[in-house]
């Protein structure tokens, strides 16, 4: 099963289309895999990121050698979505279908306290909006205990792989089931805490998850 | 959010139980990201991989810069599933669920043709079992046009984490609703290409996929 990019976007050639492609793809997403080099070495470690504008920010605890190895280092940030496996008439033809980002830069520390926690409480209620408003404030001590990493939307590509099977056009013919197995990610229902305090309801952001 | 990793289990600390581990994080996936360098900056590209034994593979075109940039070059596989995100009383202690798979290689390239073929024919019958009786077999140009890495599962490490929000113990009586929102992936329904050649049936290793 080869990898097959039908549509290829760099984003150094981009064009307002590209970005929004771009965005469209970091929005779909909250995971990432970040490609950074330690001590000569590639290391390639997920972690849950956000876009806010045209930057993307992740973070983790100020102690993270991860984030350390990183800042002001070059990263490579890629988030993929698979949208389908291919079932072609043929191993070579078949693949996948899915989008990607992929993101190089050198991520900057955002230092200022109240500011990463605007930003961290940016990346909470973009999941759930109003979150923020019902959960307990962060304390200093737990704003210095973490470190906020960002980087600019620049230099990167997004690639969009869509479509039926491409087989060679001989192949069309053969008594051969072809197609495509969609992949989907399913969020919810959402499992109550066993400690949760008495009588707290669901909250309405999380209503649209209650049926998994 | 941070990034909690209830349950650390080191490759170069491990036992059988760690292996097994190792193993059921990798066949559960197809879509690894790989972190490689590519004159002298870090790159992570997504790519389909799979496990026989003790050996993780992956492939794409002969072309693809990203395997010539791999072979015999140190990179890290890493495999990823979210399986929640955790709604904890504090954004400190908001974070996911999720078991991840790294492993460190220098991979090498298959140049038998004859062991290219059977290998990738045992990824897709890994998925599939019985597609590759199916479909129309593998062309010498065709493997040819194929290469095909591999690495040993040696160094790695594996990352479990699990259960219910983690929030201080002062945080538990407060009125604010906590818990997991799952994540699941689903495939399916399969959907048949739009030539398909009349009266192909529905494959039996596709009907499991037919509810979606």
């Amino acid at each position: 099963m080869k990898t097959d990019f039908s549509r290829l976007r760099r984003m150094h050639e981009r064009g307002r289309y590209d970005r929004a492609a771009m965005d469209a793809v970091l929005d779909a997403g909250y995971l990432c895999h970040i490609g950074y080099v330690v001590d000569g070495r590639p290391c390639c470690t997920p972690t849950l990121y956000w876009r806010d504008g045209d930057r993307v920010y992740w973070h983790g605890s100020r102690a993270s050698r991860m984030l350390k190895a990183q800042r002001g280092a070059p990263v490579c940030l890629t988030v993929t979505h698979v949208d389908a496996l291919v079932l072609a008439r043929s191993g070579f033809h078949s693949s996948a279908r899915y989008r990607s980002a992929m993101l190089f830069g050198r991520p900057e520390m955002i230092e200022d306290e109240a500011a990463k926690d605007a930003l961290m409480n940016g990346f909470i209620d973009g999941l759930w909006p109003g979150r923020v408003a019902d959960i307990r404030a962060a304390t200093a001590k737990e704003l210095k205990a973490t470190s906020l990493l960002t980087m600019p939307i620049g230099e990167g590509a997004v690639k969009i792989s869509e479509g039926p099977p491409g087989d060679d056009e001989e192949d069309y013919a053969l008594p051969i089931w072809a197609g495509l197995l969609p992949v989907a990610t399913v969020l919810g229902p959402p499992q109550p805490c066993p400690r949760l305090a008495e009588g707290v309801p669901l909250p309405d952001y999380l209503r649209p998850f209650a049926k998994g």
